[in-house]
């Protein structure tokens, strides 16, 4: 087999994984958890979708976007999810899990594709280009959409106050996107009317 | 809220349903069957990981095979899936149901980003441009490695022959990508064979 096809099928074997690998949002129907394999697609259609609405739009690349969507979790396969909401988590300790990850999945490309990939992931984590920030923006947005349609979802699992959830979502989403966060801040606001209206 | 969102939002709300979507093919661990949305997932990272290989890669638009591929099979959310080896599918009346699905889900979106998606579906389906042809070659490819490393996977299901899968699987990788259909076809050969040996 060629050198190039037989890594890249390698590689491709392996992220099967990210199927397997948990996260603690729920489906919309609330049937079970999602993992993070079709967590990606469904992050890669929120590019396409709401690419419209990045901070600057003109600046944005969607498809850079869609690309850094679709591998951002793939460090998973080892280092599992990090819940946004878990409490005492050691993030330095998690940065480097992933990083290793990210380097042992990566590398079993060819060098340069490898390399390629790497970059982009590194630019996600860092959260500083233009594409990085609206693609954080959409990591984020989607699980608030999933916990105001689910009438809480992890904001009840981690105990979740309307001043946090205002907080740490808006931080993030408003870096990359103002308008999608305007919206978002509505459900959120929603939900805990509704929650105190009980 | 503003229009455009909120038809978004309800768009990405509704396309949930696709991870509940069961496939025929099993995850590569055979834990459990593969759903449409992680399908889709590994999908748009094998175009983005075997793009060289395409056909005529100077002609193939990478960004429109992964855009094609992350919505290609959101008519199952109505339609379910087919099994590629299913017998005695009524292909006439899937493509009817097919269509209607795709007018219904694309039809929640804002009018023209709707008929774009539309028409990006449509064109897939017609499998004649050499985006499309590329895209179906990997919508082909990726349950051929599944079924070749389970050690038959839906082959077994279905009772395939070899003759039957080196015809309807060489038919479709080879028009996307002569140089997969190269590697693809010797893993289809090496499986039957360990098969007859047994």
């Amino acid at each position: 087999m060629s050198d190039a096809i037989a890594q890249q099928f390698a590689f491709l074997v392996e992220i099967d994984r990210l199927k397997t690998v948990m996260r603690q949002s729920p489906l919309l129907d609330r049937s079970r958890k999602e993992n993070s394999g079709e967590h990606s697609w469904h992050l890669a259609m929120y590019a396409l979708t709401l690419a419209q609405h990045a901070d600057e739009p003109n600046t944005v690349d969607l498809n850079r976007v869609i690309r850094m969507l679709l591998l951002h979790d793939i460090v998973e396969i080892d280092a599992g999810d990090t819940p946004f909401f878990a409490k005492g988590v050691d993030y330095a300790e998690t940065e480097k899990t992933e990083l290793r990850a990210a380097r042992r999945i990566f590398g079993l490309l060819p060098v340069e594709q490898g390399a390629a990939m790497l970059a982009l992931w590194q630019e996600f984590e860092m959260a500083e280009t233009p594409d990085a920030r609206f693609a954080k923006a959409l990591d984020r947005l989607q699980p608030l959409i999933v916990n105001a349609f689910t009438d809480g979802g992890t904001w009840n699992d981690f105990d979740v106050s309307e001043e946090e959830a205002m907080r740490r979502y808006g931080a993030i989403i408003s870096r990359g996107s103002p308008a999608l966060w305007r919206e978002a801040e509505k459900l959120v606001a929603q939900h805990f009317a509704k929650k105190r209206a009980r």
